[in-house]
């Protein structure tokens, strides 16, 4: 019997532009079957037909909503996925790429409905991820580096501060970060490995160069000193889910060679 | 015409022998009107009538919920209250004490209701709860110290530390503690205070008498210096709200005198 | 016989219009005897002379320099001086408010003379300050709060963040915040209390005015909001030296109500 | 003309079996030239020769003291030495693991030489460090990952916390752990690139073996699970170094996959 192949999850991939779909793309030529989360259907599904056109085994499990039941519902499909290729599957690495993207603006704008979301996002939606990938994890035997899974969380800078704009975004930013640290102490001793990223300073995007002023963008194209990119943050959490048990990560920071911080 | 009457509100007094109690107790030895905020409208009016018999002026605004809304519907019923000693109040003094008082297990053991309950108490009532305190201060003249009002939030060692069997209760603190500091830098300039207390280690309270391992807790009634009093937070509170514009704190932790940390 | 008239050290005053100076004062007009410490023998009578002329008792004790042993050497003439009211005396508040005032410039500038400089203020004659003010509150009684005694450290931002000119600067302003904490976590179960005050932005007193961009200064004497005023500061070590027991700060922040943070 | 050879060089190698020594084996088997520095000629020139027997080319450079002229001069030798195997070289990664190895106790204990030696170690001699490789690195071309050279600092859990024991030695990582933080900020826009690696756990050593409680550390030899390994942060270390320009580190953290923290 063949021995199963490698599974990535990843659970926020936006349309596959930024570091969910960069690190999705580096593990999916890493030989890992990948396994895309989110909540626009479509969009998943186009991304997955883009992993499969370059040679990746991607697949799409849309979340009917961040709730914490419809995670685990969408999440319990991927360990039963009949992959094309055949054979069995062991999830490996799971990513929670997911992030609020409401508008960052003061106290007195943010919205109830806005609420809800950050918190779906951010609390309902990553307990439920975490459960569901360690409880695979369990059933894992240890790697080669002493490991029976890496459960990975994006960060931001407001993960570290709050800020005048970013009253909400950075409260669930901080919830996320404390999860990633109280699993990580958790669950060490299970030999499963969780790790943080703070992505300090807005990432290459078409929705990032879109969304911030012309002037604060206009050179990322042609300076790679200045642009923070989705696909070195997929090396970071590539390096993560190879250490060696005998020296994990908890977190660490990543930022342009150029940025002001 | 009379001056009006300085009011302080609290979200989260359980039964009055906590911080929230202690410092409720103290605002109203001070002057101050007391608005009781809470769940439980029996056990806020409960503690109202020890406030009044006492010499306090206190009234209780249950909230149906810890919702968003349900909380600014209890918080409008405060600005509009008529109290028996008649003439008009300022608010002047808020301070968020609602904490999510889930058991301390592992990550397996969490439920989605503890997550709703989690993130209502620390996203939803806490945004809401800030919002309409805030647009209270904003009617204010400044004081004799230069401030419109104090807005303050009742913080823990999760608030700063993720563990073991903390991943719920630190998400919260986390995350309330963010917004503490983003709305310490997004209204500062209007002369709004907002502070965080981190209280690092259990509030000598019936609960935590309780709760905790009588070997751990054994002393606390005679030994004053192993116990964390809610009585000497308070004293932190009408410090932070007392302190002159020209230096005013964001955070400052409080722990007993022999406490190990 | 008489009880011990309270007394106060305080290193680094510098010509009395900064944080030293400011405590100093209090503490003189609490009814604390003052013992002022620094490099500077004529500045330091200068301030004490100030001092005696507005009704407080204080005198100086210049060190021959900020190493270990001078520093220790100065500080014992403080234990057996005979103050000219009579009576004894008890060490009960220290504060080390040294700083290093090198120049802020990037690495290459920095000189070994500066580094010699920046370690004797923050190592060398920190330890030194520690050890002997502990020393002389291991002999005192506990006051009614529960303490033998209260050592401050004056922090800055620097305490927090390393900065492109700050590289010195916040070297030394790093050991002290930890020399604090650790000293804080070594002594607190002998009910003496060590605290830390981040002074987050520059304080108004004649060198900042002179040094400082007139830009950034120039509303500095007629705004309040936007100047971190050293009387205010020493209001927060006033609040420290008499918490209770059952809550002592280790660390708090201080900043005008306008700071940008 | 050939190409330059790329050079590692590294302050504290103890007897090359820590993260000093691990670092320099792994460098040396990647291809760099190794110049070893520190205090003790005969141990820095046996592991040089160690280096050199097992196929790489390294030199010893000690240092008459830690003090900042004496690192600066034997920092100058290793930009002039003639290589055995000729051609020049070109510095391209230094890592500051000097450490203070004082004794753990309490504040009364710590002697006025044991703070010369912290204030060497963790200032003087890592700003003379610090400042002699970026002279270095500015002269270097950009590399394939865009970078002219990086700064490596070896922290510990004491960089974050003091704790009872640890004044001294903490004080000391706090202020190389400031350090490390400045130089990123300002060095960063010239492509150098400083990062600091806090191992949060003895690292498994012979004079760790020997100096902690048998209790602790009797399983390490055989329990990867629970030993920190200086291999594994030399993996870190590598990591760091061929960060691309569009995602650099500042701090990540190293614990054994069991490490209680």
């Amino acid at each position: 019997m063949s021995d199963p192949k490698p599974l990535f999850v990843v659970l926020g991939v936006g349309n596959g532009q930024g570091t969910g779909g960069a690190t999705a793309r580096l593990f999916a030529k890493q030989g890992y079957r990948v396994a895309l989360m989110g909540r626009d259907p479509e969009r998943l599904q186009k991304f997955a037909n883009e992993l499969n056109a370059s040679g990746g085994e991607a697949a799409a499990f849309p979340a009917a909503s961040y709730g914490f039941e419809d995670v685990l519902a969408a999440f319990a499909l991927i360990l039963t996925y009949a992959w094309p290729s055949g054979g069995p599957s062991e999830l490996r690495v799971a990513l929670h790429n997911a992030g609020y993207a409401g508008p960052r603006k003061g106290l007195m704008d943010v919205t109830a409905a806005q609420l809800h979301d950050l918190a779906e996002v951010n609390v309902h939606a990553a307990f439920a991820f975490a459960r569901a990938s360690i409880e695979a994890f369990r059933t894992n035997a240890l790697d080669a580096r002493g490991k029976r899974g890496t459960l990975l969380f994006t960060g931001a800078t407001g993960s570290l501060r709050g800020n005048t704009t970013t009253a909400a975004f950075s409260a669930g930013k901080f919830a996320l970060r404390s999860l990633s640290q109280s699993l990580n102490k958790e669950f060490g001793k299970e030999n499963i490995h969780v790790a943080h990223v703070v992505c300090d300073g807005p990432i290459m995007t078409d929705l990032q160069l879109e969304r911030l002023p012309k002037e604060f963008t206009k050179d990322w194209g042609t300076n790679a000193d200045i642009r923070l990119s989705a696909a070195s943050i997929a090396d970071a959490y590539w390096y993560l889910t190879n250490q060696d048990r005998s020296a994990w990560t908890w977190e660490l920071d990543v930022r342009s060679a150029h940025e002001k911080w």
